[in-house]
């Protein structure tokens, strides 16, 4: 098949990566424009990775027939119309997490997305990590035997601004719900129950803000595994996440990758490099990998690696996630949906 | 101040190791008589460990003015009776944990403690882990900051006897317990609510005799922080005993003690040695750290490093665990006590 | 300043690379033409890096008034001339290692570069790697005092074809004239005596080929450190790329990079992801920020951060450490100068 | 058999370390005399250890007929003569490393053993670390394939007082005598040549003293493998002792044991425990366990582990290497012998 044609709308921070990567590292990708509600953003990430089209309204990009499939980067309460409309278009879908705040609106999304017959895919790239995939397989393969517990770690290394705290849905919703798709992921299971308690250790701001900044969440998996979550919004060593899955026949674990493995001993101890910063850092490959499989998704005519589904289940946990917390009690999956 | 004649009581698997330890590597005891009441285990292990005196029945010990102190490692039933005993007799005591499983029992205890002055150390061991301690000395010194997140991983190797099983408390009682300890110790703060999630996942066994195998609980600290304890019966791999504390300037993470450090690379990967079996090989130097440090606090008239009080909140959190598994609700230790 | 605009020769394995990086990961460089004596080589290769020229005679490039600078790739018994010519037109320069294999030749190249005035960088990459360079600017720091030992590991995952080894100049030339590079640069000392052992251990064509496999070989620094460097041209885990220095204040070690950092524990043991495989994989990152480097001296008018004499000197001391190969005996540098 | 009854020659610091083994952790032994020319050493050593004879005359044990063995710690120029008397007096020897300076002396102490039919078992204690010796089974076992290169790096944490320096022998005598022994037990092959590079760049004293202080030596291994040693007497973080067998399949890497495995990570790095310091606490398990061989090779009538020969070749290596750093060439081992 031929190169997949692409429009990018949003070139926000995340755009600007996943247009860099289309235009240089994905070589089957064509990225041939890009749509931003400001028309300057849209045209010096357009300039930027040498794209011909720009525009402020990301239609134009809906109705250009050579366009073949879409990455939406725009701010999340907009991409649950967007996947409507590029579906009515025929335009096959990339759409960042998550893709709505409301489960109504994304059932309608995905539905869409069935009528239209095109692929989405949802943006959960931690799948694409090599280490996180190569745990996956690993269980997978059997390697672990049956599941039994899950541990997963992720802690940022900063909280976002209070003002971004305040739309960001929450924790759950906003941080934890990468963790939530992880845990999922790993084992192939689904999350039957959650309990999740938190607090405001980081910054009061946050609390004032309606938010908590630490959390510790328990998940009962239906096929009987136990999981256990623990985020922070400020690890001071960098981006900290680790994930492990310890079965019947042994345990499988992930560390940080560091930023060199240059190691110091002197007389005080033995000093090592700190974690990869942040998700750009850390991410960066799997970033790349993740466009990959979309645009072959769309040239082989398969699957998409993670589909709306996988898009929308995080979303119920996040909420199951935030009433026990609210509630302080275990929350049935169920009870949300 | 002289050397601290001590009489051990209980010549079972782990009276054994503390008669090794008392008699050949704490230089400050001797080990002066040992009782079980099998005669031939007395026997057997007084005449093993040099030493001159062996009887069936403790009192014998009791009786014996030259005795300072006393090593309780009888069946857990024993545990109050004999230190009540001991304390009467003015004998300074160590005892294996548990004291008890009744808290009224474990209360008439410390209070004949208390009234006879001795003083009372409970055993355990893993305060005295060179890498456990160190991780406490850290988080005391301030070097992780305020702490946010507790993590505990604590799994055996393999199950105890069903036999065992029945008779152990149940899961939080008898393993569970030891990481509530450390929990405690880790950051020097009292636990006030507890969640705990459990499963049959081992040994359908374990289930039929009314335990569990699996358990992950979290810990809702006095002061804010937040604690996770993951559990199991059986790790393929030997005894995995990690623990992480994170706050808001770091974070200290103790791993694995290895059998060895070779490392082999070949076409198919990179090999290292597993974890040491099992808690007499891992805790070797713990178990003689916590005789050296029960004879340094009798001759030095220090409080003992691991008080009475130490020994009785665990048993609490075990029964709010156990409480909170039967009902899947937070309970708060207040609710037991 | 404008962008760089740039000129690669030689399109072969290593030029594609380097082509690819300047057209799409070195945000300041323009790649304007690539020449290949295979015309459908420098095709190709444009084509995919969307390099609007291709030429088979890299003088067409010299011959461009708007190319600033050159990259040569070519093969390596054509650096000498190239570089002459490209000084003559007044091309700032980046050539692969070894800029020769004639030190006669090796002095007119950099005297004509001396004449023109132009920049000069060769291309010992390793110099690049995060890791190495934090061992290199922790030693600089004073971090480990006064440096007493080097240790320098280098295996190749597999040897090359006999057939490139028959024109490799031998393994001191061609694998490691890079660890000589390394030498040099860790501790910023000059080498001024070398005794170097070998064998045919891998494969004994490499022997019938006149060449060894397998090196162990010791410097003696002028400062008085001692080095030591092991090569071998298979090791069957992969690239295995370590350096150790060791001085009056302590140690740094670097390690390999590892493919991915998931490991499991079984019963068997403890297993861990292979090191990257290969030159490609290891050093991606050194690779590209070596061109960046190179863009950024012509940009800034700085000194190249790897100068001709860097690329001259591990010349002599492969050809010190071929003598003392073949002599069985310590040979000084200035031997062979 | 019954226990073997020992009597230990020289309670000096190495002296006093075995007899505490043999007394308290090496169950079929029976220390049953301590003799030392100091007379309070031989009584000191004796009431700690609870041996019920200590005399100034190490000929009271010989003469005792209830003695089974001798372990010999007396200072060097002793070792030869008391294992001449040993071995007539028809007692198994344990010796500690080196024999004698003086290969005749060697030889005639060897003729001796061997015509009384005694054991002789001479202290390379590493062989008996566990991590080293894993390595050793791995390698025997064929897992790295053909040994191609060795690599061992020796270095202490501190030099020992310049008196000590003048009378060892020479830091390739004292020192790298044990990396000599781990060379041949590592892969079982004897080495055929030895180069040595040396510096004093640790103390100028040691220099005056007549001996070196850094050291890099190459060995040709009689099977074509070639090794490398690195040694200094001083590193800041500690007893420095790794091991690393490279070879056609595979390699084996020995790090250093940790002090313990708490690791803290701040918002500089990530920091971690040093080595062990020093051979008392790194080898503790080591000088058990060959004190456990040497018993049960008397009590099962077994080649001792580590024989007279195996006591002899490493001074052999040790006087070709001082011969090749004071020629500055490569020396034969056939050249001393």
């Amino acid at each position: 098949m031929n190169k997949v044609n692409i429009g990018l709308i949003g070139a926000g921070r995340i755009g600007k990566m996943h247009a860099e990567h289309l235009a240089f590292r994905v070589p089957e990708a064509n990225l041939v424009a890009v749509a931003d509600v400001f028309p300057e953003a849209a045209q010096q990430c357009a300039a930027k990775c040498r794209v011909p089209a720009a525009f402020s309204d990301y239609r134009r990009i809906l109705d250009d027939p050579d366009v073949d499939a879409v990455v939406i980067c725009s701010s999340t309460d907009t991409h649950a119309q967007i996947i409507e409309e590029a579906a009515a278009a025929g335009k096959h879908i990339f759409c960042e997490k998550p893709i709505d705040f409301d489960l109504a609106r994304i059932d309608r999304a995905l539905a869409a997305v069935e009528r239209a017959g095109v692929k989405l895919q949802i943006g959960f790239n931690r799948r694409f990590d090599p280490s996180f995939k190569r745990a996956r397989d690993l269980v997978a393969a059997g390697k672990v035997g049956e599941p039994h517990i899950v541990r997963i770690t992720s802690r940022d290394p900063g909280p976002p601004p209070i003002s971004y705290i305040k739309v960001s849905g929450g924790i759950f919703l906003d941080m934890t719900i990468h963790d939530f798709d992880m845990a999922r992921y790993l084992i192939g299971d689904e999350v039957a129950e959650i309990f999740a308690v938190g607090a405001v250790l980081v910054d009061p701001e946050i609390g004032k803000a309606g938010d908590i900044d630490t959390a510790v969440i328990t998940l009962r998996y239906q096929g009987g595994a136990i999981g256990t979550i623990d985020n922070s919004r400020k690890a001071v060593y960098g981006y900290d996440q680790r994930v492990e899955v310890f079965g019947s026949e042994g345990a499988v674990v992930v560390s940080n990758n560091k930023r060199d493995s240059a190691v110091l001993s002197d007389a005080q101890g033995v000093h090592g490099a700190l974690p990869l910063f942040f998700f750009v850092e850390r991410y960066t490959e799997a970033y790349i990998a993740e466009m990959q499989a979309f645009v072959e998704c769309i040239q082989q005519d398969k699957a998409p690696p993670v589909t709306g589904m996988d898009g929308r289940v995080p979303v119920v946990m996040g909420y199951a996630a935030k009433k026990s917390y609210e509630e302080n009690r275990p929350v049935k999956l169920s009870e949300i949906d």
